[in-house]
């Protein structure tokens, strides 16, 4: 199915960057979760653009819940979400209709829908879209919470500067989720705002790397073929607009390690088997260990930029040069990180309720 | 669905590393593909053991289709592979029982199978079950060549060695597809197998980078959510054994680059849009731009190894020390290659059956 | 995954009876149809309650397509189609909210959601749902149109009246599309309006059959095992609430009947292999055969009733009586019918696209 | 995907009735169900034909199972069932190898597979690859024992013969699961296969209705759109071949009645409630309503029969005439019975796994 992902948890998600309004459809989440609007507001102004790091672009994203909620609980059935769009500028793109942004899916949208696709600002291409999928990943994570646990993702990695490495995992996470720059190191902020700003001054762009961890999973989630638990996270996680790489534990790095410096070892504490010191992102064989779930994704620079670029008219077929109109964000990585919190924790759900039923989230009234 | 994967083209994949047999069936393949039994072979005679840079288990992996070939060609009905274990020795196991391998599937098992799993040689988790994999891919190889499709993986690190990078790719694919250690440069190949030896002889093991390349596909498959081609392929990707990062293009790479280095331009030429120098891997907005096809897999050491670890009896819940018996490899990643060329063959011919309808890759008898 | 029907095209159908609004998400349709909004309105006609024999509750079932339409034409990206809820009395449900209804979902969904679910006007189990999946389905059948396939149902039984049988198939779908009350012979509307308008008045309802026709279709669509063609139509026939019982051809009547009775013959008619007098209902071995498709639903009749009936308090568990307040339907089967086309053009588009790729419908622009 | 069925339950079937071998593959299935391979033999036996009332092809039905159970348990990873074919006699068919049989899928899958098609015996359409669907049907039924669910199929009519109507629902049950020919009242069971007998001397074919019963079942399972367990429950049956149409309850006779007469009342009885006389089938809006469970599917007389029919060839699109050679089924209702006792057994295992998670049938090793 288009535009739609998850088996027993599914999320599905419609809109143009430029159309009347976006919606998300979350369905298969457990009956009797508390919807709390705020957090859901919470989460979307971390995916806001916010200042002269993001696009001038203002979105209020109030959104409405038209179904599925009830006296204020989840209701078991599908859950409607509807943010309109309000600032839209569509003349900016006029120029740009037929002229595609090198990079970009103007190009491959053409050749995939013929000429028909709205083509207004990235049309059902455009991570405006994630505005919905934010939202309603605040429900999951709502009902992850309710199983204690928790998602925390921090910028790694931006316009050439790295942040600290997670230390107190659970502190980490707490740090995190309240703040909009997410990074745990505060000079890393600054100094990767400025290498945003600097580029943005240059009417260009810049990438990054987005780090994630989660505690309080259980061990045994996930399966040995096809739907690993690598698997399901990075089939949602490529799919969230600029990510190219996706990797666990150490990832990449582990290709340059012995097996005994990777394995770790296995422990018994308190009756319970623990995984020390394991690189593999708290994963092996497909299925969690219980140990912290580690992920890093690459997010490529923003391909709409400011300079001149050698490029087509689509329709007319004749090379011309482009220097983008319109509003656009000099670094997306920042924002992408609350997309990244959303799409783990609508994955869990699905696993978490594969594994343990419906009701596996369960609150009693 | 468990141990399956595909929407209008789908494998499954069933079997234990030291059960009675290993089966694949595939479904939704095009009738009227050619099936080259030759072919079959020489993709499992890549992915097979060989030297003392891979396990001393050597299976003969004649295998058997039991449907859905006719008269030499596909019928359009499922195919079904089976592939007879034969030289198992799973007394070399029954010490392992209850011990559990760190970085290993046995402890994750535990959870998830409440020790009804078969512990032999990694059961259903083991990397043989890939052999069933490589035969149904091989397959899939030939209804892609019908439409002139060519893959090609080489291993770009391993134990510390580099391969050089593609250069003509048309000729670079011809020369790794009738190579068992699949190296660009030769003199890589020696090294790299050097290391690897080394390696087995402390009882550890190494790990590696494999890269792929794919020629001849259209523009136009994929889809702007979810089912991304990145998405789909890293899919697949993640659920083949070791595989613990997915990059396409330059990856991690494009994080610390600009927008104006990775974006490349669009041209027309003889009245055909090509992007040029597009550091994306032939992917815009989850949709093939036309442009080879180009990701990487890291592949991690191996976690079965001879030096004595630190773990758990996952019955007697004691802390013990295990140093790994059996047949092990010090390395797969060069094995690994003839999976993934196999997994993005199943992959693309999925998405061209879902572009295309069933009939895609039909070949007049 | 829940409330969400179909492979390469799919819809998802959202909301509750007396909620905010009724969603309606259509993915996988080809780019390039030619949205007709009168149409929409047209087929939402057909499903609207009009006089004595439907619901007083009128709703205006303004639609609006939030997504997936530009420029007058589908983009191929997933449509949109919100209708809100303004006809709503929910206090005539408030003494039924513990009040289980026999025959209704009342009891069931207290099962499955434990007290969570929307209980008023049953929520999302309401018929009142089916005014999104009329709409996406006019879309379907829109792109049908541009292949020339058309469908027509009829009312052949209500209230124990029986309408006459299809004669000149093409002329009987045409004058059937223009009919509220869809029978083919006039005289048979007034005693079955009759009929329903007796039972009304006893505070009772009544059920009915409908028979469904489809010209124009392929031969080829559909799978041997499991996507049947019947296998598929019964899917989505039998969610639609009241349907209880469904058959192709001679359906149930064919169990009494012989082989030589039952198998027609295949002719040659200008260079083409025509089925004659098959009584299977255009499909063998769960494929089409390019013969008129035909089969019927029956649909029981409406549970809501003003009739004392005996029935527990689901929340004290106590037995009580209950006669339902509220507006209802004394019948649904002509409402149905609306449903029943929307639903066999939803199905068929799906099969289509899986047949033929995603363009299959594509009109040039 | 082709040829399977099941979201968290899945099987896949695989195979031509004059090929090497039948495969199932059943996946999802809780580990730690005890394997009783004489209860797989006991349910093979009565699908296999028997007697003069059947084809005279007599098939072993040795199975093997090559992966999923260990040491006498289901892992919890994919089964794999494989039947060899060995009594075939493919020269019967080569006369009709071109000559497409009325009423049977010789001319859809030469439209669908373009020729490539296995013909020999109905190939992948044939009633024979049931054998397989049988055996994993089998296994599915000792996992709802271990839960107290039980299922059993009358053959409620038959050539003309009714059976009478189910009485004590648990001892029907019982006895009907001890006898080949399926029925409640033994002197139907003669007069049936008189019918079928007088058909066979005629060189003609019979159908029947087949009525099933499934009690222990919890209240709760099944969706509210588009996986009600009615939709859920006919794809499967409709995917037996001859099954032309299914009714739950009372079904196309509820068309004929009063809401008074079909709803039924609750009840409560030692603290649980009950629905009393509903005559919907133990389904209100979709989901089991903890009654007995109740459907019936009709059969149509076999196609292939030895009385001379007119079609044509579908190589040279001449019209012939055509008398059936082979070995064929005057009758295939009292072996489908067992087919239906599997899919049902195979469906509710999904419903099952998907409410209650993958451990909803462990039994303590």
């Amino acid at each position: 199915m288009k535009s739609s992902l998850g088996q027993s948890v599914n999320i599905s998600i419609t809109g143009e960057s430029h159309g009347e309004a976006l919606v998300a459809v979350l369905s298969g989440l457990t009956p009797g979760i508390k919807v709390d609007r705020d957090y859901i507001r919470h989460c979307l102004s971390q995916r806001a653009p916010v200042g002269k790091i993001s696009t001038p672009r203002k979105e209020a994203d109030d959104f409405e819940i038209l179904s599925g909620v009830f006296e204020g609980f989840t209701t078991g059935t599908p859950i409607t979400i509807l943010i309109r769009n309000t600032n839209t500028k569509s003349k900016d793109y006029s120029e740009m209709q037929t002229t595609a942004r090198p990079g970009h899916a103007d190009f491959t949208a053409e050749m995939k829908y013929h000429g028909f696709q709205d083509f207004r600002g990235g049309g059902h291409f455009s991570g405006r879209i994630t505005a919905v999928l934010v939202a309603a990943g605040a429900i999951a994570r709502l009902a992850l919470k309710n199983k204690g646990i928790e998602i925390g993702t921090h910028i790694l990695k931006c316009g050439g500067v790295s942040d600290r490495n997670f230390i107190d995992i659970n502190e980490d996470i707490k740090s995190l989720n309240n703040k909009y720059f997410a990074v745990l190191d505060e000079k890393s902020a600054q100094a990767m705002q400025d290498s945003i700003l600097e580029a943005s001054r240059q009417g260009d762009s810049v990438g990054g790397v987005l780090e994630t961890a989660v505690v309080g999973l259980p061990a045994g989630l996930g399966e040995p073929w096809f739907d690993s638990m690598e698997s399901v996270l990075s089939h949602f996680l490529f799919s969230i607009p600029g990510v190219k790489g996706v990797e666990f534990g150490e990832g990449f790095a582990l290709a340059d390690m012995k097996g005994s410096e990777v394995n770790g070892s296995l422990k018994v504490v308190k009756g319970k088997i623990i995984p020390v010191n394991d690189l593999s992102g708290g994963i092996n064989g497909g299925i969690t260990n219980g140990d912290t779930l580690k992920f890093r994704c690459a997010v490529r620079p923003t391909p709409t930029i400011f300079k001149e670029q050698n490029t087509v008219d689509i329709k007319s077929l004749e090379n011309k040069t482009l220097c983008a109109k319109g509003r656009h964000d000099p670094a997306i990585v920042h924002r992408v990180r609350a997309v990244v919190d959303s799409a783990v924790a609508l994955v869990l759900c699905d696993m978490l309720a594969q594994r343990f039923g419906t009701d596996w989230a369960l609150e009693v009234k």
